[in-house]
């Protein structure tokens, strides 16, 4: 750590938490060069992989999946990076059993179809290896919960890999929340809005087109994630926009989620692509979609604050990950790209653009590693994310994100499932971490390091 | 009606049912001039007095407050628009029913405390008059019924004044509704998002002052409304968001409300207000204000739609309805001013400006009044909303705002309040129609009339 950082950080306007030093000193790196076996090789594998090719800490001796077509595609990437090629485990779903019990790694990042996140890593656990896993973590309170004991009973981590939370505008958000810029948080919204009816329905042949096949004869994602609109009911994809807000509102830090209510509204937008791009008499019109258009979640937590989600990926819509953050002072809106802080906004009840807000609390992390950040994935933010991912390996530290924000934003799903199927009845949330929240102190973006 | 105006709402785009000729004859005109009695004679009564001086079919024979300044003011309304001094009735609060009693009206307008709307209209209707009660016409569940209840079995017809229903761009996007041009609705997002910590709070001298005084210390609404805070958690003023959003969703005429949730974030907002303007030492700083800062209220629809309310009315921000409108085929978003239709909207998943669809849809009761309108409250809702009143009355039929939709909209409120105390469990919602929404037409802004 140069001086020049140090001044830099602690100059922060209000964020006097933004002590790397003693954190390096505290949390000194233990492995300078890892070893990382990454399990499901597909679109999101590979691009993490290409990252993954970038650092010079991380080596790639081992890969594992079952469709030979993105393997043979992430070896491309390998190749073209210029690393060795890896021994690759292939034979059928359990393979990556074998991969687990037989390889010497730190650490595995999982990138496979969702129902898979939860057995591969306890497994890997279970074989003395550190979890980075893609969202969600688990797919039901059981198994949320055995991500939680299997970590604490192995003292390896799963760090929920939620790349969200470390986007540049939601990160100098959460920075004007630690400055106290909103005041006390009273409510947040977030969700997922993006319209994917091109990603659970193609033509077999490429990811994105027009056909409206999905399963066995899908391509890609819609090979296993579409099969979740047939038959769940809820917000089956609620971490991009809990795990932002969840880091605002210290969620496992001082405070928890409670309670919660979700609703959804009828089903009609996957069977009516199936229809205008199949045509009526297309075999999948037939299918009763359970998934409803637009599932709206409001949670509770132990401080009075309230969450609303909103799940809609059904539907002609601009993608919107539908942030509001509003405390006793002002509150910020991304729909409109405005924020209104009372004594400080220019003209009363008047919103203002919050462009030059997010350029004076642009966090550390960006300010440090902007250059690094541009061009890796999905704007910079998969950069931040894999990044604190392997600076906990190297610490042999608990990730910033780690199994309890894994299996508390998680769990968000079966639970919303459960309230929509009793009439949105209220479902309390499970405190995973046993009463630990109440004297836990925040670590997301704390510094610059991770 | 001249063939002009015919011709004009019969070429609406898609909107084959604006046919006030066919209203016309079926609803002649009973009585050309009317005799109007006003309950409450404050701030909002002055104003909507004020609208029924220009019209030379509403005659004001008799007014009745128990505040000799507002009565005072009110009278002034009626000399300055060289109407007759009306006979005023004015001795304590239960002066109005000898005045329901005594005097030969066609109908009155309540503009009280929001405690009194529900046992003024049941001995207005009592009494052989018709009403239009302001907003909210009751407070509990018992109180909507026998709305309801009185309504029938007098046949007088009980309007709930909602003005907003009327705002223009919330009357185009009703065009844009039963156009088709959203295709179904799925999902509708409606509030009442305005800080009115200067309307609870003043200092007993004028309406919108600095001071923090409310109850018998204050002035204006800051005399009864702000109690609602102390006393009551939930969305205490639901109906300016769902009012509109009912009609889009045809709510009591093919649909209806079947359950909700609520949920309050922590109250914050008026006790910070009362430290700041008041000081840490006022006496109002020891008051334990019940109602939380923000109350989103999730309702689900017989037809599957959900509602999403906002009550946002403590906090520093800028006022808001928080409209949206989402359905199959693209949606409207009024914090942004935006919109997107698939396959109209000229790029892909991207907002467009809502300004020439506004203008498309304007509805025909704008286009037809738009010079009347002017200049009248709030933006000229509320001529339409009188209108509406003095038309139904003129032609002693029900009016399009009617005493279902008092009561279902106005029941939000206690089933918030039931929902907050019970951790956001589901509530049903009564149907106040019996069974008879699943047979009655829409009437609401359905031609040029009312």
């Amino acid at each position: 750590m140069k001086r020049r950082k140090f001044l830099s950080i602690s100059t922060l306007i209000g964020v006097s938490s933004y002590l790397s030093p003693s954190f390096l000193l505290s949390n000194p790196i233990k492995r300078s060069k890892l070893k990382l076996g990454f399990i499901g090789t597909g679109l999101r594998g590979q691009g993490m992989m290409r990252l993954a090719t970038y650092r010079n800490d991380v080596d790639i001796p081992v890969i594992c999946d079952i469709d030979d077509g993105m393997i043979s595609k992430a070896l491309k990437v390998l190749k073209n990076a210029g690393r060795p090629i890896p021994k690759v485990y292939k034979n059928g779903n359990e393979d990556f059993r074998n991969m687990l019990y037989n390889e010497d790694l730190d650490g595995v990042f999982i990138a496979t179809p969702w129902e898979w996140h939860h057995p591969m890593s306890v497994a890997a656990m279970k074989a003395g290896k550190h979890v980075g896993t893609e969202v969600p973590a688990a797919l039901t309170v059981a198994d949320c919960w055995d991500l939680v004991n299997t970590s604490e009973k192995t003292g390896k981590f799963c760090m929920i890999m939620e790349n969200v939370c470390y986007r540049r505008d939601v990160l100098a958000v959460l920075n004007m929340v630690r400055s106290g810029l909103f005041g006390e948080l009273l409510h947040c919204q977030g969700g997922y809005q993006h319209d994917l009816r091109g990603v659970k329905f193609n033509n077999g042949l490429q990811p994105y087109g027009r056909g409206v096949e999905f399963g066995d004869k899908g391509y890609s994602e819609s090979k296993w994630r579409t099969n979740h609109s047939v038959n769940r009911n809820g917000d089956l994809y609620p971490t991009h926009g809990l795990g932002p807000v969840s880091t605002m509102l210290n969620i496992n830090h001082g405070n928890r989620m409670v309670y919660l209510t979700s609703t959804a509204t009828q089903s009609r937008g996957l069977h009516n692509y199936i229809v205008q791009h199949g045509g009526p008499n297309h075999p999948n019109t037939s299918i009763d979609f359970k998934l409803g258009d637009i599932v709206t979640t409001v949670i509770k937590c132990a401080n009075g604050q309230t969450i609303m989600l909103s799940h809609d990926t059904n539907s002609p819509r601009p993608y919107s990950l539908n942030f509001r953050i509003q405390g006793t002072k002002g509150l910020w809106m991304k729909d409109s790209n405005s924020i209104y802080i009372e004594g400080i906004s220019p003209n009363d009840h008047r919103w203002e653009s919050d462009e030059k807000y997010l350029e004076k609390y642009d966090h550390p992390l960006w300010k440090r590693f902007e250059n690094e950040a541009k061009g890796s994935g999905h704007g910079g933010m998969d950069y931040f994310v894999f990044r604190a991912f392997i600076e906990s390996m190297k610490r042999d530290i608990d990730p910033p994100l780690d199994v309890y924000d894994a299996a508390s934003w998680s769990v968000i799903s079966p639970l919303s499932e459960k309230s929509i199927r009793k009439n949105s009845t209220s479902i309390k949330i499970p405190d995973f971490t046993r009463g630990k929240w109440k004297i836990s102190e925040p670590k997301f973006a704390i510094n610059d390091i991770y």
